[in-house]
């Protein structure tokens, strides 16, 4: 199944892609796409469901990101061998593993905010799983029964912040806007080799990173594993999996994000986003108290 | 106010302490204590009840984590001075920030777990604060504007995961029960002022840390807005905030927790927690598909 959430940000609705990819409403199914429904018991009732019978979603409305109300938005470094060596950083021994602030997370096409002064907003396209299960010390051999699907993250990283300004790499990872989700999330039994799915990402029109799973230094299983050993995951957290070479950084001259570029990103089986970058003075004013 | 959660752990009612001290329930009043109530309007409500009207809790109640369903669980390293000299750390330029696991959120005195095969689990007692309104770019003058309130909290660390394992430090600080939240959280007006608290921790009756909030690098003020111009705050976020000297990394030699020790740690004016340290073996068998 391909789950997606529409509708305006902070009230999207449930729905499912039938055969001819228009979206159904699937509302009447499940409250919504978030961890309490996407254990295996939630998802046999959205398979059982004929998509046909649900309402057709008109067209143009705004995609959320695949999964809501994420708690715990994990990501791991330097997970490509090429990628590592265009950063100039060693090949890692264990997965490295840091946290983008759930507040980050938007839908596949929303626009992407540079930070306030920001110089080095950076693009990375990943394969991210979402877990289903709640999972503790797990083994490889078995840690795909925790997973209820994957999707794209763009890993939307300022490279300044996470790695100039002192500490972990937590300052330039959960910018507002850096994690776009989605289009949709791929329950696991569509994607039977997550380890062969090529990937892509291009600013305007440009091919910058172009991969595959295949080159991943720790295997999707391997990642679900060694995290499990050190924080309980549970369903609805999300993992991204480390990004292919191509990003800005990597780049001689380096190359960052300005006002009015276009990313566009894919992984095979698992759909295309498509953000435009604008610049923080020109996003709209916040009606709450935040950034008066 | 003081505001708990009690009960059984993910089934925790809100409450409130009257002046004698007595919970009182009050689920009449709001559905529990998340970010969700925790803006002015929830707390206003909160507020105008006479707690001598609602029910008295029976003593011997477990309390949970003062507030629920945190997504975002930050903190501040190398916090104050004296303790960043006994970790040999130069004092920061600008706060060092991290991720704890929403996961490894307990109760005030819920056992710690030593996690598998652990040697170097360590103590930090720590002034964490709870977001109330949402927050992106705020400035440290008008930073505690957008605070529900304070707590205890146990920063509990794995020092070889944190510090030996690669990467960044999130390996070590969010393993299960690593993130003891209370007795109460308590709203700011009851704390003028949050950089005069007094704080302590023992290991079986022994002092190992004093300190006070007085000798923070970085004030609650200034962390708030910092953060606030990396990610966007949410109400119901955590922030804890760094430990004074006294760890067990920063002895000669180093000395760190084993089953059957007992923890206990105070703030003035935000209570006290205990904690007995369990090894992973003793813990009881999880029905589910975890740990198994």
């Amino acid at each position: 199944m391909k789950l997606v959430r529409f509708g305006d940000a902070g009230r999207e609705k449930p729905g499912l892609v039938d055969a001819n990819g228009q979206i159904r409403d699937a509302s009447s199914l499940v409250p919504d796409i978030t961890g309490q429904t996407l254990t295996s018991e939630h998802l046999a009732r959205l398979r059982q469901a004929d998509p046909c019978t649900l309402p057709a979603v008109p067209a143009g409305q705004r995609l959320g990101p695949c999964v809501g109300n994420v708690r715990n938005f994990i990501a791991i470094g330097l997970n490509y061998a090429d990628h590592a060596a265009e950063t100039g950083a060693p090949i890692p021994a264990e997965p490295i593993v840091f946290n983008k602030a759930p507040s980050c997370i938007v839908g596949p096409n929303d626009n992407v905010i540079i930070p306030r002064g920001s110089q080095k907003a950076d693009w990375e396209v990943e394969l991210a799983i979402v877990i289903g299960e709640r999972a503790s010390y797990v083994g490889a051999n078995e840690a795909l029964d925790f997973v209820a699907g994957y999707c794209v993250c763009n890993d939307v990283s300022e490279r300044e912040y996470q790695l100039e300004r002192g500490g972990t790499w937590t300052k330039g990872k959960g910018c507002p806007t850096f994690g776009p989700l989605g289009p949709w999330l791929v329950t696991k039994d569509e994607i039977p080799d997550p380890q062969n799915l090529s990937m892509w990402l291009d600013v305007n029109g440009e091919r910058m990173q172009t991969g595959s799973t295949k080159t991943m230094i720790f295997n999707v299983a391997q990642i679900v594993s060694y995290v499990s050993h050190f924080m309980i995951l549970e369903p609805g957290d999300v993992i991204t999996t480390g990004t292919p070479p191509g990003v800005g950084m990597g780049m001689k001259p380096q190359r960052y994000l300005k006002a009015g570029d276009i990313m566009t990103l894919g992984i095979e089986g698992l759909g295309e986003q498509r953000q435009q970058v604008v610049a923080f003075e020109e996003t709209p004013p916040d009606t709450s108290r935040a950034k008066r």
